[in-house]
């Protein structure tokens, strides 16, 4: 599947582009900078040694790909909404922003809609298919691809097929996925990132995560 | 030390009441009906083998404990904390209140304050020291003895020495605590509640919960 991962420059887009292109995907890493994702997809290919990862401007990334996933920080969340809303229409659009309170990550700010993916949904529309996943899941594990990542992806969203689709991309990084529900799960799910943030900096650990027990995998 | 569990003959009180009993502490299962009360009380000390648990009405409960968990549903969260606003003040009050929507309770409802936690500390005042715990546990794991709890206790709260206090008392009963920030937390932490709810309606089981991953345990 062709994936494009806006804002794939900073802190999760390049480990979610080397995972998914371990696993046989296309990426495209998408920038507001073509030179900037062109030098950040070099040095992912080179680390693979193979060419899967591509960069291209962010509406342009979003154009050439039939999965968008969102990973720049909340501060840029609207403004790059804006500049795809026409390129990802009916197409699944991952969510991953949090929108931490940008004076303290240990704390939310939560946008008026509820969610950052609640905001997404309201303002692409009803046409695209907005799929909360991977906010909880350590950037800094998800880049070392020799590192295992102990954490459950809790993925939710409107729409089940599109979930079904997250959930099977999910899988294919070897992380497992869980259902947690509609767009508005992502209260708590973008939620648990600031609580995660908190106790990596209390631990002064990088890799926080957590995983669901009791249920079927 | 003396405990006591307010809307104890409910879900979630029997096996708080059961397990901090087999620790050794001292619990008061407190009811609206002392006759209910010390119904249940009874029902546990047979399962007991010996008399550590005794009922009484909400407010004599709440009077006689140096530590009051609140366990009632959350439609009687406000009228529970005007019955024992008097007899809490200076003690540590552990609200394991979770707001559900009553029309779903896969869905939250979350009051004006933020949450439950943070309700309770408003309408008790700066000098009941409010925690948040508990609310991810199953109650259906917690009142089988026979059963281990796989599930980590997030504990969160304004009080450092409180917290320390409320996780002491976690670890009795064989579990492990973390310390997830002040009361605003418990945004989050009741809200995966909601969330442990769908998974175990979806999966059609009885324990869902979680674990915290990549930390010191």
């Amino acid at each position: 599947m062709k994936i494009a991962i806006l804002g794939g420059t900073g802190e999760q887009g390049p480990g979610l582009a080397l995972r998914w292109a371990m696993a046989g995907e296309e990426v495209i890493i998408g920038s507001r900078s073509q030179e900037r994702a062109e030098k950040v997809a070099a040095e992912l290919n080179a680390e693979l040694g193979q060419a899967r990862i591509r960069g291209l401007e962010n509406p342009k990334a979003a154009e050439a790909a039939e999965i968008i996933a969102l990973t720049v920080p909340y501060s840029a969340h609207l403004s790059t909404l804006e500049s795809v809303k026409a390129q990802v229409q009916g197409k699944i659009f991952v969510d991953v922003s949090v929108p931490l309170d940008p004076d303290n990550p240990r704390r939310m700010k939560m946008p008026p809609a509820g969610s950052a993916t609640e905001e997404a949904q309201a303002f692409l529309g009803p046409e695209t298919k907005v799929v909360a996943a991977f906010q909880n899941v350590s950037s800094h594990l998800l880049r070392d691809p020799q590192h295992a990542v102990d954490c459950d992806v809790l993925v939710c969203g409107n729409d089940a097929e599109a979930k079904k689709t997250v959930m099977s991309l999910v899988a294919k990084m070897g992380l497992h996925a869980y259902d947690v529900g509609p767009a508005e799960s992502a209260r708590v799910v973008e939620g648990l990132t600031s609580i995660l943030i908190r106790l990596n900096i209390r631990y002064k650990v990088k890799g926080a995560g957590i995983r669901l027990t009791g249920l079927p995998r």
